[in-house]
């Protein structure tokens, strides 16, 4: 069986990188059809499906698709979620539109692939979630999470093509001495870190901390684990590091969670110190597991306690490979 | 009264720094002289002291200088520093050859300035240490720290100038789609989070990570308080950022520590997220003060639970600053 596949999105820096997925992973399409904005349409880009000219999306037709990939932004979900899956269609959305919603299944599949249920509407965890939850929901279900506290290293990808070549840009001016310009951060990001990213929320965190918080939650079914995030953007391209402490509710040894770790899939054990060899965006671009390394016994929780580094490809398992796999479990 | 200062490795980051800061805070300087490695001797550099020529390092005579700050390396240090004060010239060390003698005291002059005593020499904490130990030394005496665990965000400047050159260079290279060739760091650094500072130690924590545990602890005249870091270098020139949790002994409120904070000496509070105020290295670049921000009641501890982030100069807090505040004590 092939299906009829439609990318709401399709010029975005998540949009272009599903594509690529879908072909990559031999995903059964039967007929790959793109949309954008009214700006974009009519245009024709080059796919490994072929040269696909790209339609308006909000005059898609979702009689004619089996499965509806939303990257565009969280309001358009909104308005065309229910006309997409009233005319039967899946839709596996990628904004934060129906993460938070208790009756739409947010999943990572090597965790909750079950939650999908007969939904037809499937939400995409944000990816700083997604990247964090492949490994401590391994060591969750062996030690049982009693704490979790994260700070992230986050690159501009996560503000879609448009944050990479502003930090490309710049860079570029920056190095040349002229003046740099900031318009998709909140501040210029070349050779700056900015503990800043999404709104500001009641308790003073951002909603992007608060996402790891709320979504983590959900995924694990674990409505209570104590979660804290600091989440800080830093002059990198697309893949978001994160460096975790766990506290656990069993005793917890280093060298068998780095055992358990090398086995969990969707993730690339990257620990051999002496040899220099840990996760780094330098290697986890492009990459469908996650990186992670630098695992030890962490020093304030001791016995119960386990510190480690993760780097996952923020448009990939943070995005377009996350969605590609709840598609092949539809 | 007025001292013959020498500065040993003034033609490094910190050194150069040193000078800047010595002016800069109208230390009471009789006569500067310079030395170098033997490499540098014999050059004139224009300083706001006058034209001063680099002196050989290995062939100073001691007994002409009251205040010498060693800027070059543990091993130099370990070499010469008894030659030193065995002449009666003080010594402000900036590497760690002996930070972790009982004999040396280690000094932060807005902490333990009376640490001092008597001894001729002095060590100068790690730029990692410095930056956080501002804010969370006025916490600790406020609230009682019960456990601390520290993410960095560390600029290239910790390596000194190289470390700077360096990102510079690589970032060219990778714009103009060059081969990008490291040599000071271990991998290439630009557009790159590097989980590794300093050599690895038994326990898999770098010993970067130790020393902010090792330093802190000893600053404090607190052995015990459980400390954790993960320290990563990132692409920045040199201001270093920290995502700090701490669980406090008694309750801890965020506006209260807030308005704690803002009277720390040493301390600039940015922390207005209404108006996207926090700390950033943008902003703390080239400043003596420690920017400490996005101070929040941290989620995993609660009521016992504060979370902040904070940026240093490195060079300057982190460094050069605080050796020259160490002299002004003396």
């Amino acid at each position: 069986m092939s299906y009829k596949v439609g990318i709401m999105g399709a010029t975005g820096a998540v949009g272009r990188e599903i594509i690529e997925v879908l072909h990559d992973r031999n995903f059964p399409v039967e007929e790959l059809r793109l949309f954008a904005s009214e700006r974009s349409a009519g245009k024709t880009i080059d796919t490994p499906f072929g040269a696909i000219t790209i339609e308006n999306a909000d005059m898609a037709d979702y009689s004619q698709l089996n499965i509806a990939f939303f990257a565009i932004s969280g309001d358009w979900s909104k308005e065309n979620a229910d006309k997409a899956t009233s005319a039967g269609c899946y839709v596996i959305d990628n904004s934060s539109a129906f993460r938070y919603d208790d009756e739409v299944p947010l999943v990572v599949p090597e965790i909750n692939a079950d939650a999908i249920g007969d939904s037809k509407l499937i939400a995409n965890p944000n990816c700083t979630t997604a990247i964090a939850a492949i490994p401590l929901y391994a060591l969750h279900k062996e030690y049982g999470l009693k704490k979790v506290i994260i700070s992230t290293y986050q690159a501009t990808s996560g503000a879609g093509a448009a944050g990479m070549s502003e930090l490309t840009e710049e860079t570029k001016n920056y190095l040349e001495g002229k003046e740099v310009k900031n318009k998709v951060f909140t501040y210029p990001i070349a050779f700056n870190t900015i503990p800043h990213i999404d709104s500001f929320q009641e308790n003073d965190y951002t909603r992007e901390e608060m996402k790891v918080v709320w979504e983590t939650r959900k995924i694990f079914s674990e409505p209570d684990i104590p979660i804290s995030c600091t989440c800080v953007r830093i002059p990198t391209m697309r893949v978001h590091g994160e460096s975790i402490v766990i506290e656990t509710e069993r005793p917890i040894d280093a060298v068998d969670a780095k055992k358990l770790l090398g086995q969990v899939e969707g993730v690339e054990l990257k620990d051999d110190i002496e040899n220099n060899i840990y996760p780094m965006p330098l290697n986890a671009t492009k990459k469908y597991d996650v990186e992670v390394g630098r695992i030890r016994q962490n020093l304030v929780f001791g016995d119960h306690g386990l510190e480690f580094f993760v780097c996952g490809d923020q448009i990939l398992k943070g995005a377009a490979l996350n969605a590609v796999q709840i598609a092949e479990k539809l």
